[in-house]
């Protein structure tokens, strides 16, 4: 579907698929009753949730672990005024199954920070939307 | 300061100069009681606010006008594992005095979607955190 105001609407599987070609999202959540935002590496597991590492002592874990949140990817290209954009939108929460955790040692994200002590959280992909702007004259 | 995870803390000014120099970010809000994100064009007024255009009618405008948001903007570049990210927190508001829209429609921010109603938001530079990551050996 196009609509007027020059953006298509993507569907889950053209969202997962686009998420799954980028190295850095941002995890949008709440943070001392105000909006909080922050990059992190990532990767989608099996069943699409998306998977962050952190450190297991971060403000993020104690933010999320357990609540909902959001998650945005996107690539735009100036040049071509066009681009495109998800959301997932689920619940967080650490990993703490040891299996699950070595399975993600092996599969899952590697973070660009060097880390210590390392905690894997899964947001479920509980609603995924997107939206790709297909260029407009300028 | 370098922080011993490979970031560095930026300052406001290194903040807002590097903010310049991109053409869209995200607005970070509540939708509904859920964490919500959304890119869009931006510019920075001369106080520092960030200015968004858009429609009227949206759920952008119905969702922010009056309340405090963040507002991110970022750069990474993959094969450097390195970038930087800058998050504005602050109050939202539709800039309703006609003298300021017209001076903003000289000077303010081009959406890259097609726009029949817009309206300027103005997000007050009350907070502005920012981060470098600098690169580490992979």
């Amino acid at each position: 579907m196009i609509h007027s105001d020059g953006f298509r609407a993507l569907d889950r599987q053209e969202c997962l698929r686009l998420l799954a070609k980028m190295p850095v999202g941002r995890v949008v959540y709440t943070r001392q009753a105000l909006p909080a935002v922050l990059p992190v590496n990532f990767s989608l597991d099996t069943d699409s949730a998306v998977v962050l590492c952190t450190s297991a002592a971060s403000d993020l874990v104690r933010a999320i672990d357990g609540v909902v949140v959001a998650f945005e990817a996107d690539d735009f290209q100036a040049e071509r005024r066009a681009g495109w954009s998800v959301v997932v939108t689920g619940r967080a929460a650490v990993v703490t199954d040891p299996a699950e955790h070595e399975r993600l040692l092996r599969t899952g994200p590697r973070s660009w920070m060097p880390m210590h002590d390392g905690v894997f959280i899964r947001i479920e992909a509980e609603m995924v939307t997107g939206r790709e702007l297909t260029g407009v004259p300028g």
